[in-house]
């Protein structure tokens, strides 16, 4: 808890003054003043973020924060818990989306295992920091316990300090993988914003209308029988969370403490970006929403952290694929600000627009 | 008019054959059916156009098309008619937004006046096309002739046969500049889709409240008194359009005839490729639209041409920003389709998403 505090209050402001620089060198490029829409908000945010208008985001890294579920004993899924150790697998041998699509955007990928039902060997080339073998059954009981939560969220923040090392890392990526996941951090946005379960749940890897009926039952029996305090961020998490949703809380925290803009991905890393962003309402200055994706909820939860997505592919799968692509045009965004000329720059132009 | 038909007649069909293929191995990839969403049509439709699951976009080419317009005479822009041939010279000084993120997707851009109001010097580095030095005023008569109209066209189509070579294009996008071309774009959208103007009529760079009533009466008024005939694109043009959006089409038509996936922009882009598409309806395999911008014709004529844009970053820019941005996810696509692993490739899953 105390790594936790200390992180928390250790997370620095990023600088207005670059933030109103940036904002005034977009508006006097020879261009419709706004007219890269999305993309000025952005390159201002990390403008503002590094302190500096020439921001450097070639150093990207996407942890994948792994994890079971033990709700999957509702029959919340499609599929098997198997699966996730598999993924786990398939991410190692780089044969897996998020492999692909991090390769495209010239990001490495980190896999973490918070709470896989597998004992992976020592040696697995995974960044082990199990808390338990699973979650225990939200539908019946806490899903973890207070100190769990809070060791999920430290080992996030420790991940962090760990890779960035000397200062290396230009931007952080979150993904998570776990089959199941998509109820918790249905569960957890309903105990934040208080929106019914019905206008949230989503089809995860794909359940049918019973399924989906089934599921929402569950997330509100969960509530009802648990019973989170939505003012007590590390109680929802414990009450409702998954191990890797408490390590996908961290990383944003932690990255915020080192000044690392970070971008999240799907339902799940949304969901642990708002359990950090409850915990350190100040992280937010530091987090990107990348896209918008299939499941009902995820809408929610951006509009309660304020965060428009860059992206909205129809994407519904996780592990990082929408942070990766969406990172490329964060870069882009750090050239439009310093590479288009302004009007003077071009000295030819009247200042006409 | 020869190579025009010509060229309408050599447009190849994509292959079904390999279209199947590819859909069927997206399936076959260890991840949710249908989860990486709008890359995956992406990814089948770039397969079925070059004949093969291993599509090579790595040749990207973005083609610029300037040109003036004698509607400026009404105040439909805020823009002196200067600012075009400004623009140019700041593409050729590589200052422009198009350069900066072009140069980011690894394209190569490639300026056309077809009909700056400016004369340049023949050995300025740009494709010299020049129809006329813009068009007449569309509000008291035709934009140009039927035979200028047919002239922009061919000289689009040419720019792509010179261009590709050796079938060296992997992708061309399209893109462009010229003050004033929101108002032709937007009446050739109207007299196709019979929408009307007051639904379609965005601000372009920037006019304020009065200066769009302006632009939407001129645009009825152009409509009306010209009297163009949507079963005849040519008609269309030639009474309403503008020398470059003749000229984006003529891309669009010559891409297609040499098996070009070829990706449109902002609303003047769009306009072109529907005329090409009205023109010549199996051009529309071959067409891709990168995004949706603030325009608010754009999503019609998306709607007519039955295409989903990749992007919404809130742009209203053109010269081919956002093709040059939607380029980069494009090319993730293909990686997508041949990289990520099916259920088989990776042996020790099960299939049972």
């Amino acid at each position: 808890m105390d790594i936790l505090e200390k992180t928390i209050t250790s997370i620095p402001e990023p600088s207005k003054k670059i933030y109103q620089k940036a904002l005034q060198r977009l508006s006097e490029q020879a261009r419709p003043a706004g007219s890269l829409g999305i993309l000025e908000d952005v390159a201002a945010r990390l403008a503002a973020i590094n302190g500096k208008l020439d921001v450097d985001l070639s150093s990207k890294v996407i942890v994948v924060c792994a994890g079971d579920h033990g709700v999957i004993d509702e029959g919340v899924s499609i599929c098997p818990q198997e699966v996730t150790t598999q993924m786990v697998y398939n991410f190692v041998n780089e044969g897996a989306s998020i492999n692909v699509l991090a390769k495209h955007a010239g990001a490495k990928v980190v896999v973490a295992d918070f709470g896989v039902n597998y004992d992976f060997e020592k040696e697995f080339p995974i960044i082990h920091k199990k808390i338990r073998k699973a979650t225990s059954n939200l539908a019946i009981g806490p899903a973890m316990t207070r100190d769990e939560a809070i060791s999920s969220v430290e080992a996030g923040i420790d991940i962090v300090n760990a890779l960035d090392g000397e200062r290396e890392i230009g931007i952080l990526g979150t993904g998570d993988m776990g089959i199941g996941n998509t109820t918790p951090s249905t569960a957890i946005i309903a105990a934040f914003t208080g929106i019914a379960p019905e206008h949230l749940t989503g089809r995860g890897t794909g359940i049918n209308d019973e399924g989906l009926e089934r599921k929402i039952k569950i997330i509100k029996k969960s509530i009802a029988l648990n019973k989170p305090d939505p003012a007590d961020p590390l109680d929802v998490l414990g009450k409702l969370g998954g191990f890797e949703i408490g390590g996908l809380a961290g990383l944003v925290i932690g990255a915020a403490a080192r000044g690392i803009p970070v971008i999240c991905d799907g339902l799940i890393s949304t969901a642990g970006a708002l359990i950090a962003c409850e915990l350190a309402p100040q992280a937010k200055n530091y987090l990107f929403a990348s896209h918008r994706s299939v499941e009902a909820g995820h809408r929610y939860v951006h509009e309660r952290l304020d965060l428009t997505p860059i992206l909205d592919l129809q994407f519904r799968l996780g592990e990082g694929t929408g942070a990766a692509l969406a990172m490329e045009l964060m870069d882009a965004s750090t050239r439009v600000l310093t590479d288009i000329k302004t009007f003077a720059e071009t000295s030819i132009y009247y200042e006409q627009f």
